[in-house]
């Protein structure tokens, strides 16, 4: 059994069925960890295997003799976890150690869950991005901002891992690497802990192999009871990505959406605008203005040692008006009226996850614009693997559903991946 | 003259009209402070005049040769500021100190304002009390959870404070200690650095003697331009207090509408159940849903040193269902869509801004139901003092504006001020 490559839920039934216990799978973990990090770089801190198991064992004391699960997550290093570094992807926080858990992590914790390490973040979650690669293929970017937690999880060094989106931060990462993610309605999931851009575009997200860990996620965080069952779509509302995916991903999103019809699933085509009109514009203005706010501490303080896209992020936030602000509020209003009437018929829209696969380099972490229009508007979302491009590299899909109807999103994702096989590729031993 | 006891605004031209300087007016506060605080109990950590002046010159020295006015400030101690302690109100966190500058703090020091000292909060934010009494009769509560931070500015001690509102927590304690208070459109200001209670619900908040002072933090905040216009209201929309108001408040609220139909502001009563159904209920249950969230760490990790209501408080927000809550939020949906339409035609609703004046010791805070209502809905509020009880305790009331019309709520607000005398009592010298 190669205990790393398992799923959580996997995880969890086989040290219920006593295949394994947790130590072992911990050590798994931390061997995968040894093998590859060199080259995915996910972890924005070193990952000591002893040092690691140690503090795995005084947990595991400390919570006798309640029982302790202990099983890996990774947590992206702008989310606070206590006594761990968490130095946002910027030298302005080196050697910032947090002494608090976020809200997220404590309820993890509580759930039996072990904090394996923190993984690479962009700068302040914007779009400088660390030393992480593509999993599959080490010359790519694995998207950012979560590009740690990502790749991570796509490596099989952890089975889930904590990640937060602003603009396409844990959708786009994770259509690059091939995996499953969610992103939660906004507002729905305290953050607390973790270090804001923009407040009203900031979701927590997750990411995992098996759609199954994100419903466990999704349980723990709501402390609500756990649903594994599958539920099966009635139609989904396509939306029209313009001219803004490339051929591979526009060959890919088309024929997600015939195999769906195939398998009886009604897809009926979105009238909404959110790749044609300005929404994406928008959520960068109104990104930036907020992010004004929220980095100004380090702004105020630290200019020089900012990126030069931040500052100018930062600097585009502080010259708008007040006037132009109001007016791409009353813009959101509008279209959330237009999305929540759209979505009186299917629970759901799909779209491509990202604009094509992960692009060539490590500089950049690609296209952010896919996700913009529902970060936009706080609404949770699924990105789901179903496709690889010419050259073996990842392509997703994602769904965008109700607020608050996260469960029914993922219970719909999870009968993807059951009944069309859109799941991640199987780790592979290198 | 009594530089203490000068606006914000009126110490600004004070000094531009150089007939003092900014050293005097710390100094004068300072004075304040000592010859008032064993009494008031507005800082939640002793306040060494020496240590603050010296402070106060090393921040001059640091921003030379740019302008430095230096300001005074009272900040919440649930709202960090860097390098000075931090405790909210918990002995969790004594001891803590913060290690970076909460955003709104971060966008005041840009405009020149110095942090006098960190104010009294209750427990969390919630409902247990610290050492603050009201300044006009120190056997009553200043209200809460803001304590500090309004009894500071009653109290002539800072000219404005910051502080931020879950329930009640600004609207409540400004009405008690007959000071001003606006609280901000929920998420129109970031919240890092802010300890939050309930995300849906917290928003930040500021006290002040003169709305002039509001409508400036305002701009600084939102980095906008100064206005100091006062607008006439056309209509307000009066809302109904049900029987949650005592006899002299709901007789000062009468009074209160009679004084604004005698200046030509048209009184529309409104249709809304605020306070007659059952929009209470439903803001205390997310509040306790959220809080159970935000709460996590604390109740995970030192559950025995939290006060018995705040864990009342998290047991009931983790005993309660998911699908109890989406009840809660839909209704909560369609109770903002009543008020946006009823909002279409006056600019502003009008309401008692506390249950009555400050009641009697030191155990609790008051009840906060005449907020709940506008918090829920995360709408901006200004608190204005406009009566006194027959036992000399102030009494105000609020009005509840559009989201993001925080200004022209302000400029209304400044316009009652003026025209119909709606302020904060005279500091007396003892």
């Amino acid at each position: 059994m190669r205990l790393h490559a398992l799923s959580l839920t996997g995880m969890r039934s086989a040290i219920a069925q006593r295949r394994c216990n947790a130590q072992e799978i911990v050590q798994a973990c931390l061997q995968r960890v040894t093998d590859h990090e060199a080259r995915v770089g996910a972890w924005a801190h070193p990952i000591d295997p002893v040092g690691v198991l140690h503090r795995w064992h005084e947990d595991a004391q400390r919570h006798a003799p309640s029982p302790f699960q202990g099983l890996p997550l990774g947590v992206k290093d702008t989310i606070d976890v206590c006594a761990m570094p968490a130095e946002r992807g910027s030298a302005i926080w080196r050697r910032r150690v947090a002494r608090e858990d976020a809200a997220a992590v404590s309820m993890l914790k509580t759930a039996g869950l072990f904090v394996l390490g923190k993984t690479v973040t962009t700068e302040f979650a914007y779009f400088k991005p660390g030393k992480t690669s593509n999993p599959h293929n080490a010359e790519h970017t694995p998207g950012g901002s979560s590009s740690g937690s990502a790749a991570a999880v796509a490596a099989g060094m952890v089975p889930v891992a904590l990640g937060s989106q602003t603009a396409a931060s844990v959708i786009r990462p994770a259509s690059y690497c091939g995996v499953a993610a969610w992103v939660a309605t906004r507002g729905s999931i305290s953050l607390r802990g973790v270090m804001p851009l923009a407040q009203s575009c900031d979701s927590l997200g997750a990411f995992a192999r098996d759609t199954h860990d994100l419903l466990l996620i999704e349980a723990y965080l709501r402390r609500s009871a756990e649903s594994a069952e599958a539920a099966a779509p009635l139609a989904f509302g396509a939306v029209d990505p313009g001219r803004l995916v490339d051929e591979e991903m526009g060959a890919c999103y088309e024929n997600a959406l015939a195999q769906l019809s195939a398998h009886g699933v009604r897809i009926i085509p979105s009238s909404l605008s959110a790749y044609t009109g300005d929404w994406i514009a928008s959520h960068s203005r109104i990104m930036a203005y907020e992010a004004a706010q929220n980095l100004a501490f380090e702004y105020n303080n630290s200019r020089a040692a900012l990126s030069e896209p931040l500052r100018q992020l930062i600097e585009s936030g502080i010259d708008q008006s007040g006037e132009a602000h109001e007016q791409d509020l009353t813009h959101r209003a509008e279209a959330w009226s237009a999305v929540m009437a759209e979505l009186e018929r299917p629970v759901a829209l799909i779209a491509p996850a990202a604009t094509g696969a992960a692009p060539r380099g490590l500089a950049g972490t690609g296209r952010p614009d896919m996700s913009r229009p529902w970060q936009w508007l706080g609404l949770p979302q699924v990105c789901l693997p179903c496709a690889h491009s010419s050259s073996s590299l990842p392509l997703g899909v994602q769904l965008i559903g109700r607020p608050h109807q996260d469960r029914a999103l993922l219970r719909q994702a999870l009968w993807l991946q059951q009944q069309l096989g859109w799941q991640a590729p199987e780790i592979t031993p290198s």
